[in-house]
């Protein structure tokens, strides 16, 4: 997610040492260069397989839609008929689906990777899903002697075809330097985050409280603007103290008071809102299934639900502010 | 509000030159220290008044308590009977008071300020209170050829004793230099917010955005903690990422993540969870008369309410979390 | 209100004994007939007044505008200047007007009924405000040794051409007969609630659980229909079962679901969303004011002030389904 | 749910005839009586599979407990091993169980129904799951030429005993009447709701209105007593008037204002904030699922997940009056 690689971006550079370990790039050779099975090619998935073969790795693949296999074909890829094939011939597999039940397929199904997964085989999963599969999968994959990891990443397409992601690892620490040596090649900073499931849950944590400090960020923007005050002297205060929060000071969603964010560009680009509005409903199902209350993660999630049908739907996240702005116009208009 | 202070110093160290000319400390000579009126003696306005004796300022003071009114004579300054009476004498005056009916009182009650205010005097407003009640102060006190400005601080009584307040102030700008020679005695930052009733609206809209943020950065910190996330590493992970707010990296309401906040201390000191309720209920107000929707900040005000009854109250408004952490143990205990 | 006024007539009919001496009209003669001063001729306040003509009272009204005197002057009433002139002519004065700050104005204003008021005289405010504010008028009426009720009303403009509108009446309990007598020429249920400023809290109380049933019901139905469950039988199944609210069974929000409702009529009519929006403010201050936690109620409130924001405003508050209904259409138009 | 179940049944008394057919109760002869299987013998599929055997018919059960299986042994039914075995036993099959997982591995597990189903068995669940699990078990059911009914219940272990349950059936249009002469046998209201997955649907829907209308009701009648109206009288005006509803009318949450309902016992008995807890977060789970938004669902979920922590797990779930009313009392205690 763009915003979010942002955040990672923009914090790094004052990152302490605490942060360093965490993405500290395997510097290890990478002598061997075996291939290396990545499943699902699509809009995330494509450009970060076209980064392993960068770095030189041999990449088999396979995808439901024959196009996209074609295009990393040309690239220079192997493609196969079926997850079962690619477990047949790679021994480290990286897969990114759009969600749980493609996963559950692509791991568990007829033709899936433990159908023919050989011992020891490094899997990694990258896609967002909720952490309860991610655990079913790693029990599964366990069962056949391989090793799953879940992965899920941060920044959108630009970030994939950069090689600037960010991974949030979950899974055994034993694999965890294996799991780096790959994933540094596509992404930015990598960070461990504990046992299988973690790297979701971190993710899915992520999303809901940047969801919040959005909100947040655009109802008290709009009621000081409301209440007489200058947005970007607003801005200020608030980032200067107690209220400021990455929305505030990286990605104010008010329009004006910052450059180079949607917010200034008509909220063309960035983290779309039904994205936030899936990972919103993911939280809410982890949340729902450990029985932690979450009251504003809740409303946020209702709230980019209620934008998706407005018209906000492939607007960056930050069209809260416009969302909410119009509230005190029309009644205006309508002499309410 | 310790809590506002705390992020302000924090930040200033790191502020831009944008920031800085904001919190300019006036510099200008103090030559001619004609008295100051000071009306409302609490716990907040005695440690200020005593600054501006400190500073060589002579003090005309008043308070409905007696015992209040004595101990600040003792350090040196008059008392007078009545509001009315420290108009006659003083022409800067500074009220610092509980809620909007006492200020109402205070500068337009039989004895009020107003009743023998001479023309060109100075009146500082520094009760946190409804902007509209601000706006109607300088209304009335324009009639009478004084200046009403509207100076709410952050920081708490620590802070008032130190000198180390934030004062947000709202008025005529040709007059805020004069403000700005006295608040600086009292005072760490000054900050001009626009027109009078801004400096209400830029704390209340602070106050808000900092309870929605820590009810989140509470719920997400729960929520990746029961997802198996170690607290110190989601902190970490929230900080270099969108997630992160000033809850989470200056005042983390989990207990261990870090030193030196209440949640280190069993939520003793800092901002008390009723103070924050009241400001909420500001804001509320502020956005039911201006008809501008705050889904989350209304929510975060129910919260802060609910907690106030569940032995909350005089805890600092970080216990959100263990206000939510109880949520899922309970249940397992009741074997739900 | 309409909506309030077919429910209490639905109800009427299967209404136990304690309710019906609730609504008892008086039936007591009617010989003496003094004249009634009436204050505030809006599209509620003309068509009462006139009701009190029709039952042959003589009125003595003003009105800032004044082609509405004009039109009550030619069914017969005597137009005054001011409420002052009023107050000095009639001893029995109703009025009804838009806000508290009119209703402050009208009873306390240079021009104001308590300029001239005479003792002993009946004040009855029919105007819908914060309950605080009722309480401050019978004060400053009872300092002139008049008699200050509130008497909200129920039912909307037609309710009121028919004489059919619900009056919920606060006060002391003495002078209630003589409200009484008044009251049930202009309505047809007439509701003693307690001392004044209980019937400003009788339909600020109903009308907030109004919107929160309907919210509820809304979104219920919403969700049924989604997963497969014809609207009239979800309907029918709630309404015997514990869900059952007035929204349900008497004026569902499902377009086909009913008849004689406005979902039927593209939620023509009825009772609009701003009207619901500004009664939800009202609830919401009083609430904060009490230190009352009212999460659904708050909630509510900020739903309205969205939709009225987004062409709802003047549309039936029961088009909160078509408001949420879209919800979940478009993001598939849009491919979500 | 003895909160719906008290609500149908007060209704059913002034049901129209639109109602009456959907109660209908099977009067058809009952001659031929085969085996019919039971699984699950918990609280509440004990006394069903009692209730069976009173009518007549032979029971072949079993259950993970068998403490349970002896208990219902000596009641005169025959115990088998497994699930299978059951099947391959009888028929017709009834399922009660705690939730989705038990209900998945019943029937499709190892010794699951499946796995010795005979072509035509009538299988009718009657657990509260996830209407998308309940559809993905008639899927498999009809692969093996089985029919599967969802037909969970309304009413407690009370009306479990007492044969007072009401059952919401959701299949195959033809199978209903097969259904309901098994049903009618352990409830006194049988209602079909169409496809499969609809009496889920029903049961879940109703619940969510139930919770906000509860909630609503409790905030409510707590503002308005706050404003000095007196209970009982608010209750008659509600009860009269457009914000009426089931938890008003016919439970009301406040202690003294009706009687024979928990709030007049403690909330002891009646429906455990647990239960409802669980049934909002099922409502959760599909709303998220279908995109449908439910905010005033959503946070009524996350007030009874709080409650569940706060000492309420097991009190009735009117008991909200009692959680929201302590909330204006201890602030003031605490000189807030």
């Amino acid at each position: 997610m763009a915003a979010l690689f942002r955040g990672s971006r923009n914090l790094l550079q004052r990152c302490n040492k605490q942060h360093v370990h965490l993405v500290l790039v395997s510097s290890r050779s990478m002598a061997s260069k075996t291939p290396v099975g990545f499943i699902g090619l699509g809009n995330m998935g494509s450009p970060m397989a076209k980064n392993l073969l960068k770095h030189g790795y041999p990449v088999i693949a396979t995808d439901v839609f024959p196009e996209s296999c074609k295009e990393l074909q040309d690239e220079g890829a192997q493609i196969l008929d079926s997850p079962a094939e690619v477990a047949d011939k790679a021994d480290r597999i990286i897969t990114m689906l759009p969600s749980s039940p493609n996963v559950i397929e692509v791991y568990t199904g007829p033709n899936g990777i433990l159908k023919k997964v050989k011992k020891g085989t490094l899997l990694i999963d990258s896609s967002t899903i909720d952490p309860s599969v991610s655990k079913e999968m790693a029990l599964a994959a366990e069962k056949m002697g391989a090793v799953f990891m879940d992965a899920p990443v941060s920044g959108g397409v630009g970030a994939a075809s950069l090689a600037k992601l960010t991974f949030m690892v979950g899974g055994v620490e034993e694999e965890y330097t294996a799991a780096q040596e790959l994933l540094t090649c596509m992404g930015a900073n990598v960070v461990y985050c504990g046992q299988v499931g973690t790297g979701q849950a971190a993710k899915i944590c992520n999303n809901m409280l940047l969801a919040i400090g959005m909100i947040g960020t655009a109802e008290t923007m709009n009621l000081g603007i409301r209440l007489g005050l200058d947005p970007k002297l607003l801005a200020q205060i608030l980032n200067m103290s107690s209220g400021r929060c990455w929305s505030s000071d990286s990605y104010n969603p008010v329009p004006g008071v910052m450059e180079g964010v949607p917010s200034g560009n008509n909220y063309q680009g960035g983290f779309g809102t039904t994205l936030m509005a899936k990972d919103l409903g993911l939280a809410q199902h982890t949340a729902t299934n450990t029985k932690t209350p979450v009251p504003l993660g809740s409303l946020a999630h209702q709230i980019y639900r209620v934008m998706c049908a407005r018209g906000y739907a492939n607007k960056d996240f930050s069209s809260v502010f416009q969302f909410l702005r119009e509230q005190e116009e029309e009644p205006e208009k309508k002499g309410d």
